[in-house]
């Protein structure tokens, strides 16, 4: 690269610093000088996407495999087709920044028309759209580019949350001084004042319990205490468990690990260890309404030790900076004091239910997908059946699970596994994703197939919207979809005749038999899952009764 | 349907009041309930797309065609999907009511942290988003419903942009005493005072001026006044243009019609004619950059009469509560009596350029879309190539033509397509979009198919992004995109060998056959047009250098 720094090349040193070196998107008029720069990058590359949309969701897909992630788009069109998936990535603390190509400032000053914009001369109408849905967002100029770049990446990484940028042709190609020195990073308010207040606070409370248990979830993940969360339960042995949109942030091969907690839609030893323990430490958790069962969850505050990103509860009490490492180093401390007077043997996760049709329907499923599963997989559920059932599965150790159960934008996971084989391009990426979701996105396909990728993708074919038909009208047609051929599908898409396997199984022998295939041919697979249009999960059944009673306006009674 | 009313079937009533025969989205989580009265109703018809920015683009192809389109999606993540297509259609004024089904009241009273919200209790981040984006927007409740869905309703009616309906599932479901009174439309304000005023300074500036000509343009389309000005011009046989964005508004085989304007890079002859002329009658005009190569027009306040949607304007002067239809009524009569001085004679439309390389490149493609192109046709074009090349064309009597290059959404014409043949679906829909664009949104082409229209769709192949190529980077790998068999997803998406001609042109000879193939087959139609990668239509040339110009901060000189 020429000595020659410009405003862009500062940027994208600056992601490369947030350890991004991959920058989804899709070009477009006002974003094309400074792909020019990306390009050029030593650290960053490009990855093109079929729209913006499936970028913002491969951006996602690769900052949950990550620390962080990028997204390029241009103004006006590109930004709002890409919201969404921002939006998701806010609701589910993923760090994504979004970088927007926009018209030049000298342009937006004159208050111009100009194409992608709404004709009316004023071009805050996206930004303010973004103040919704991220964390930090800035109008950069040539004068204030550097505060600002650092500014809201700084923010994003802290926050864990998606920024916005907006990047004027003309300030993406002004030049700078030099390039700057390292990105100082955000540090969390932390009171050793209140650390203290909180491990008296939890000391006074574990000390009168007689039982105790762990459910950790997404945000221990997003806040990076994974690992010491897993060595401390490794070690202590105390009965932990965990929600779905956190699934896998624990080592369920951990002989602690007691199954996924789901409230009153629990495998019934889960839901008793977690509900009739004395006191619950929770790590990371929100309790939202798909992994509640519809906030059926029984887990008074009063019994709850909380760690949340930058406070902490104990029962009733809040104490603020106490960020959620500090808090668990502080716990940890205070619980091996106590840990003798506790039961902490072995337990047995649930089992998934019994496959005894002899036909290919969800239980046969999801008997087959347990036993294909290995350490270091990525596995992606869609939100659906795909999702809750994988809930029940008992996952491999280091395999990584992602899901959207908050957000839960259908579609979202075939470019998120894209962005996630990108990210881990020697991991095998497995997406499980129903006909009606994968319709939503599936030109992704064409990148994957472009890049060479070898994702092994698993449509569930079940004829439309099965989710939907359980929460509500199982047999109207708006829950029909087309009927797509999809083992054409990756040819049309681009993909060679050896550079795929593309298959169908329609009983559990061909299931088995597509499953021994697929499994270490070093190739991109499709497998075309044949399921039952009414047969659902458990836990998906349950939650579905839960959303359509509370559509219609009666909440829970649990609630 | 029973006697028993909701809110949901009022809301139903009023948009089959409004014209709208079809609702376009995808059903979820809060908006099924709401779907079994959709089902139901006795004129509404439900239509499933693939995903929701499709939808919004479906809807908005077909409100184009008919006096107004409807959008139903689900809350958060269906919304926001369909964002970018609400935007499109409020910057080119399409009247698109977005119904929103929501989660219930009494759960977002609550805070509660539902699936689909950001999940912290606000449930009104995306109504504040849809701000930016439509004239008008509701949260509905029981007490509210009638008056604010009519309010909305009216407004978007009125307007002719969209609007925003949000319907929490218990509102849809609430009993409503009656069935309401039919809808008072509004009316623009009008004063007969201001439309004298208007007309006397037109008189006065017309009775100074040796050449008049007049320039119509897409608001005359949308404000209704289409047929009364073409009735005008075909009798009085002044001279007449019009510009991309409203091209088709004017029957190209009127004898006074000269061709389409773009600024400095019209054909000489429709240059000279308009910016020649003593005075220029505008009508519905909004000069933006891509359709005037740049601001590149030249032609000055002083010497024209504008009629906008609601006020008028002669030289500098505006006149306010003068509407398009009494300006244009008024402008009328006062035209009448200078028109003997004026010359009016019939003019030759520009010819298209030669096609003589015997290869098939841009010339040869327009030379022979113009002799396919067929009275009652409707023409979609595509942001790109596609749609600046049919600029050029001379448009047959009735042939309706869909662009979109203020807003410039890519992707946008193919699921517009789907909407404006479901619009109207006895007329022939020709579809010009290239690779790159279609990849955006090729999923609509499965809902095509499961609904057996006929559209006949041309790829313009040339192997990605040609028009970013022509702006910058012409080269550069970002301008590539994946490569795929297009001939083969018809099949891949449900077709049958017999429902479609799936076909590939690569020579002119080949392209004949193809079109004299589909042009009355009666059969879905896909016919991939390979064309040079950096070949482009001689408009689209000075508009993308005008673009590329402007980017790098330097404006067009004559701006």
């Amino acid at each position: 690269m020429s000595e020659k720094v410009t405003v862009g090349d500062y940027l994208l040193d600056r992601l490369a610093e947030a350890g991004i070196e991959h920058l989804f998107g899709v070009p477009g008029d006002y974003n094309l000088q400074f792909l020019d720069h990306v390009i050029d990058h030593p650290q960053i590359a490009w990855v093109g996407c079929a729209n913006e949309l499936n970028a913002a969701y491969a951006a996602d897909g690769y900052a949950r495999c990550r620390r962080a992630g990028a997204l390029l788009t241009t103004f006006g069109v590109g930004e709002l087709s890409a919201i969404n998936g921002t939006a998701g990535s806010y609701a589910e603390y993923v760090p994504v920044i979004h970088v927007v190509g926009a018209p030049p400032l000298s342009s937006q000053q004159r208050g111009e028309w100009l194409h992608h914009s709404l004709g009316d001369g004023d071009f805050g109408h996206f930004a303010r759209m973004a103040q919704e849905v991220t964390v930090a967002q800035a109008h950069l100029t040539v004068e204030n580019a550097p505060a600002e770049i650092d500014r809201v990446i700084s923010t994003v990484l802290h926050e864990r949350r998606p920024g916005y940028l907006l990047l004027p042709s003309d300030v993406a190609a002004a030049p700078l001084a030099a390039r700057p020195l390292p990105l100082a990073p955000r540090q969390a308010a932390c009171s050793p004042q209140a650390v203290a207040a909180f491990a008296a606070a939890a000391d006074a409370l574990l000390s009168r319990a007689g039982s105790v248990a762990v459910l950790a979830d997404f945000l221990a993940d997003r806040f990076g205490v994974g690992e010491a969360l897993n060595q401390w339960l490794a070690g202590c042995g105390l009965p932990h468990s965990t929600l779905l949109l956190g699934k896998s942030v624990l080592n369920e091969q951990n002989p602690g690990f007691i199954g996924t907690y789901a409230g009153a839609a629990s495998d019934e030893q889960v839901r008793r260890t977690l509900e009739g323990a004395d006191v619950v430490i929770t790590i990371g958790v929100k309790f939202t309404d798909t992994i509640t069962a519809g906030f059926s969850h029984q887990l008074p505050p009063e019994k709850t030790l909380a760690l949340h990103p930058f406070d902490a509860q104990a029962g009733t009490q809040r104490f603020s900076q106490v960020p959620m490492a500090g808090a668990l180093a502080a716990l940890q401390q205070v619980v091996a004091a106590h840990l003798p007077r506790w039961r902490c043997g072995p337990v047995t996760p649930p089992l998934l239910p019994p496959s005894d049709s002899g036909r290919l329907d969800q239980p046969a499923f999801w008997q087959a997908m347990q036993a294909f599963l290995r350490p270091g997989d990525i596995l992606l559920a869609e939100q659906g059946t795909a999702c809750f059932g994988a809930a029940a599965l008992t996952l491999p150790e280091g395999c990584r699970m992602l899901v959207q159960p908050l957000w839960g934008s259908i579609g979202y996971t075939l470019p998120a596994a894209f962005g996630a084989q990108i990210a881990q391009q020697d991991r095998r990426v497995v997406l499980l994703i129903g006909d009606g979701s994968a319709q939503l996105t599936i030109q992704e396909l064409g990148s994957m197939i472009r890049d060479g990728l070898k994702p092994l993708i698993f449509i569930l074919n079940n004829q439309g919207y099965t989710v939907e038909r359980a929460i509500h009208g199982p047999r109207q047609r708006y829950n029909d979809i087309a009927q797509w051929y999809w083992t054409q599908l990756p040819q049309a898409l681009g993909c060679g005749d050896d550079q795929v396997l593309a298959l169908r199984a329609a009983d559990p022998v061909q299931l088995h038999a597509a499953l021994d295939q697929v499994a270490d041919a070093g190739k991109l697979a499709l497998v075309e899952v044949m399921l039952p249009k009414m047969d659902l999960p458990d836990l998906l059944q349950a939650v579905t009764q839960a959303i359509e009673q509370r559509n219609a306006g009666k909440s829970a009674s649990s609630a």
